[in-house]
């Protein structure tokens, strides 16, 4: 997991500088130095390239400053989902530079800049305007890590033409991300028209048969467009984690 | 019911052609004079407009040959839908002027005329070549019984410019059936296009997460489409009966 | 889309009114000018015959409000459907003529009247004095944007003679819906009477193994009564949008 | 269980004839004595009234053979329900008496005569020919211990009439069984007309969205009809029991 | 429906009492004559052998007093299910002789005195205290009506030397109600031991997995004991109904 | 069921010290002399060897009040889940040495010492910090009966090497109990790991497509670590009880 | 994993037996130099106590002879579960010592010896003959691995006395395994009669309402008596597994 | 949807080469002359970047070979999933180049090279042995479009270090495809490692509550490690379609 570092220590065993003993204590305890505070994962960012997220409900509000305030000491780039508004309060008169989102309901604090991928830009479309919570959860996630975000809004099936107004936008990004309750028929559409790979997000808005998103996630899962790939039920942080893996791998230098 | 039948027998009381008791008699055994064979309900052609049907799962060979003689002798237009072709090879050994069809899987005979009804077209769309044994069931289903018929096939919304193509047909026609199986977002699409009441079937053309056709069906109920009407997985019969009794009410005589 | 408009483009560019790249953007922005508030879809009317509707859950206040504003200017008929008396008490200080319907949840600003149809009534059958609230949505949906509407209710099957005694306005309409919760047989017991199309609204009324209307729903969808279509459950504002295509239908002049 | 016998005992320990230890043995082991052949419930008709019923499927045909036999050594009524002709083939070339139904798939054998409960009749109501199989095994389920049956098929909700004309059968049973598969409207309708029990069978007639019963099924436990109880789907043989345990009600003799 | 009715009518037209067209006028209104008060449905105590029950959910307060007041005028006895005790509060005001049970939730008033079958109890047996209310629901209401009850309460299977101590009870009783929630286990346990109908009540009593009382429902449905029927989760009052039902039978006279 | 207490009342039956009547009057008032409270199950300690549970869910206060009383009068431990802190704070006024867990949500009082158990100590895996609560009432209960528990909490499947640092004392527990919401991956990763039995608990942590804990559910149901075991939604009490059974398993002393 | 062996290379490399690069070679090959067969997981047994099983279905025949014969190199007790007994027939003409159960569907070959378990019986409980396949499953599973099993079939709880006959061995029983479809009632009565561990295994026996076995799993899930822990639907190998893991923590010596 | 050519269209016209009215009937007609076979969406692969695909179920053999022909002739890369071998035996004898899988079930044509992507190489990850046919469907799809696949089978999470030993390729992957059926858990714990997209695909392998793969798809949809999209129950292909529109996207030019 850490080749350089064991590979030191062997080095010192071989030269006389540890104990075989001393040497083992270090290789055996290796996985509670990497993770200083609990068990919280500080290293998943350089794992999987993600920050670290906090997803609020379930937890007290202590348990989610404490989980904040560890993960700030080590210097992580932190995002709290499904966040209270009243959590926000408590921690900025703490903590500078945090900001907070009344629609997409999270807490955010990042050290990357806006624009930090050279390349790709990721395009949010969204059926409705009772989705847009769920699509600024999205887009203000990806913002959050320092990516370019186009958001084109209310474009949903019933009025095709409004979408295929922004073909254009929709052909130039590198990732869209489709965000659609109902019938979630948005995401079959856009499917159709892109080269890029498509991220479906059902939400929970309808009634009824759309049993809390169920109508809307079974029929992105069923798409005749191929290549869309869905996450979760209003799972919009989850869309974006996904866009920003992909922006991450479309700026890697070939190597 | 039938009101100028029971006048007379009241008439005749009066006038002492009739005895109350043999009054009695007729009222009492109204329905069964009516009905003839046992429980057929000859009647619903009047009620309804539409022609008696037989639904072949679940009933033996035989039943459904007594049914169909018996209703022939009772002068019903008839239709038998989900049937084997081996029903078929019997009854025509019998019946002269009855026909099949492979794809429709329905046995039918009418005495109504192509182009029987003056006003009026039903547009048939389907999604994907998988769904034209429902398209044909609804087609065939609609023809029998004297609609006009366009048939708009292979045009899922993930290649929307294909649907887009046919828009003029779409537009000029009385009612439209959309047949789609997987998402089902086809509905969505047309309901959006489209001035004439528009019947959704969801077919069950898919796999995994669609459920046997649950995945349609859920997405055409919650369509974004104001004015969009679902009817059973595979129901292609019930949707042209369906269109069938709208193209009734254009061609009935305003009075 | 609009070939008039696209025709006078090429001739303009023909007879040298318009330079090719004038001609050019005219045509990618046909969508935008057509539109001409963001993404508010005002051609539906155009396309589909029905209103323009605001689905109101999900979406903040402000948002409404905003959205009834942009759709006045552009002068279409308008309903906002599910919403809370006090959007309406907002908007009936800067708009005249707006109405609100505390039993069906509606705000609704037509220029349509009663009577637009020269044919056709719709009659409205519901089965229980709860599922009124449905019933009523889409009766004063209906009946706002010119429709006749007739009402029939409290006619639940477990006293099948209260609806036998209104067959015969039942008889008269053009086009039936029926509104029921708990089991929902009453659709297909009015299904088997009438020769109209009939519209089943399942509603969610009902405890225990209804699952929020579920039962209706299914048992509308597997209507032994042929011809019967289905909308979502509770809605009944959807059932008079289909409805009303009907309605366009039978008054549309032969031609 | 058994006081008559357990008070021998006691009796015979005070005058003697018994040992303690002798006494204690016998009431250890009454169960086993009372069992006799493993663990056949031989005493379930005294319990219940009803005989021992042997459900084949899951059995193999060795297994459902050897039960029978045991069963019949113990002289019990005898019923095998969804049981295979060929298994019939085998039974009665060692056993004279026993009968099968091919409709009902049954086998059945018992020493109760028709008529043998000198009050109430059962009417059996079916929707549509299709389910006739389950009728039929509910029919005969009953006829095998001795009661009169009334069978009504074919009388399905879109053609109300069809019912209404069976109306004073229906009123003059004891009980009602109301067998219907698709959407099982029948039974509220049956359900409001008579003041008997009515005990409704949901049957997987039906195709898509009936998803194999459970449309009719829900529609049964919803019943806007007060008084209607409900059995598994397709199990015509359990609503046969629950009528026999009413008809044993109206048959014992007040004390 | 009214026999005597129809023949004095046809009576009177032979003697020339009664023109034709007013004996047709006569036939026609038959069934508006019969019903009074707008649509309810006075005569089902008559062809059902039940009160008149308004179950409350959904309806106004103001609807709930206006059916209860048109019921009164009409005679009926009457029951209003699942209903708030500030409706009593305001019921009683103007009305004497009204009962209302807190934990059953019901509003009740009947003019059928306890004792009221001489022949017949029946005994409901719940699984644990949480189920007392469903419990109550159906003791109180078939008191209400005249039945004689036994209550086994807090006897679930994981004790089942506490339901065998009841034995005795349950085997003298006319009918079983048994109600449960978690995995109602207890509908088959109670099913093997007596000869009585088993009504089998479902409530919601549980958490995760027992999905608002589907598990229960299920297994009652699965029931290993033939002859237990269900009614829907949490419907004490139904299966109260349809014991009535059943003592009805048991009570009417030979004939 | 109490052979000491039959064989010495069959014996003063020999001897003369009891009449068989009398004898016969305590034979079968058994039961209830053993139950002394209602049916209240204070014998299932014995049979069990688990403590009373009161499942407060469904109750009123007075009712869980009672009971507590009955139950400790009986001498009984006992434990209430599920309750709130405004139960507690009645019940200690009254009855010293209870205790009220406010994450756990339960209130105890047993006689058992902590390390009542010679061998064996259970661990407590949890995924997130949401779980924590089921995790609590699983740890807490299970100390409460006298176990030794080794808490692991926070060590969620998408950190794989935060649960390989536990590996040692993971394989050191006698019975391990996971609790997990929304993917409930933690199980199978658990179960590969260890030879001791893995009780599953499934949380209700999640949104969306979690179903309340269906996932979760059906993902542990489905473990491909064979000889994982699992319990209902949220049931950390019950996985608490199973492990108890399995420690006692271990303690007893070979004979 | 393995420290014994990597505290040998550290000592290598201490005493310059070994080179710094040749032991970090052998540190990053070890799970390699582990598993010697591909991804055989061979140390299962070591680290869960448990036999590597092969789930056949969706195996081709070959596949799984060459996991069976890979496994069988590497010394591994082996159990294929849901075998047809034409791979048996192959297998056995090369391997001498495999067995087949017709019933069970599993073939084995172990060197563990019958009653290898100093401590602890598995009682295996069955509702019905039905049940029986996925009884002999769990049954032959524990005994091809050493476990002594007490098999008591046929006890469902519609005659609770046949399962009270049985109560002594019961409550000898270290493990108990509950297997029983269509209600599952079987686990609950059961549970609360025995101190030991109950498992349940759920079967997929029944029709209808007990979709392929989720009535009993449900009810299992939520049974009324503590401390009852289920696996998936049918999965008598996952009970047994679980019961072995249980009986190993018995025969464990204190330390 | 052309400009280039609708450019030129302007352009002609401006310079007097085209008339107007020509002008319009080729912009009228554009859709048509883009199609030229039927409703073939040939021009998908330049929208979407993917080969034309046939489903092949649902669809006669006729049905599929005459639209490969058509396709063939247009020069698109085509490839047919789930398709009988018998299919490929007639395509063969007529085109050259046609290649089929036994295991993935498809047939394809492709004029890709392996290694026409620059960047990236997709692993695909199975959890079983069972999984490979869907592994495979994935792997082969993809390669044949030119991607570099890496294949790591039967690395399931119950025995967590296989994956771990595969660490280092995983980590180098650009896109990971993970597979597996049952619980689905290798999802999250892959997704937990790797900095790459991870596309999950649930597969129907599992019985009982596996429920044909819902487990594992629900599983996937909750994953508690960010960034993992999923596909449709055993849709190996669209997850390769997905993979394939990423590595496109990490292969364009900057620009």
């Amino acid at each position: 997991m850490k080749p350089g570092y064991i590979k030191a220590i062997i080095e010192n065993v071989a030269n006389g500088k540890l104990s075989p003993r001393a040497a083992m204590k270090k290789l055996e305890g290796l996985s509670f130095e990497d993770l200083k505070f609990a068990k919280l994962d500080h290293h998943r960012a350089l794992r999987t390239g993600l920050p670290e997220v906090i997803f609020a409900p379930g937890k007290t509000d202590d348990q989610i400053i404490k989980i904040f305030e560890r993960m700030r000491k080590a210097g992580s780039d932190i995002i709290i989902t499904r966040v209270d508004k009243r959590i926000y309060h408590r921690l900025r008169r703490k903590f500078a530079g945090i900001k907070y989102s009344d629609i997409a309901r999270i807490i955010y604090q990042t050290r990357r800049k806006k624009g930090s991928f050279a390349q790709g830009t990721i395009a949010i479309v969204s059926a409705g305007t009772a989705d847009m919570n769920v699509a600024q959860e999205a887009a203000l996630s990806a913002e959050a890590f320092g990516a370019k975000v186009e958001r084109i809004y209310d474009v949903g099936v019933a009025g095709i033409h409004r979408l295929l107004a922004h073909q254009e936008v929709l052909r130039q990004a590198s990732v869209v991300i489709v965000v659609a309750g109902m019938e979630g028929a948005l995401a079959s559409a856009v499917g159709g028209m892109v080269a890029a790979p498509v991220i479906a997000v059902p939400t929970s808005i309808g009634y009824g048969a759309s049993f809390g998103g169920l109508a809307a996630l079974l029929s992105m899962l069923n798409s005749c467009a191929p290549g869309v790939t869905v996450v979760n039920i209003d799972n919009g942080f989850g869309a974006a984690m996904a866009a920003l893996k992909m922006l991450q791998g479309m700026n890697k230098k070939p190597g």
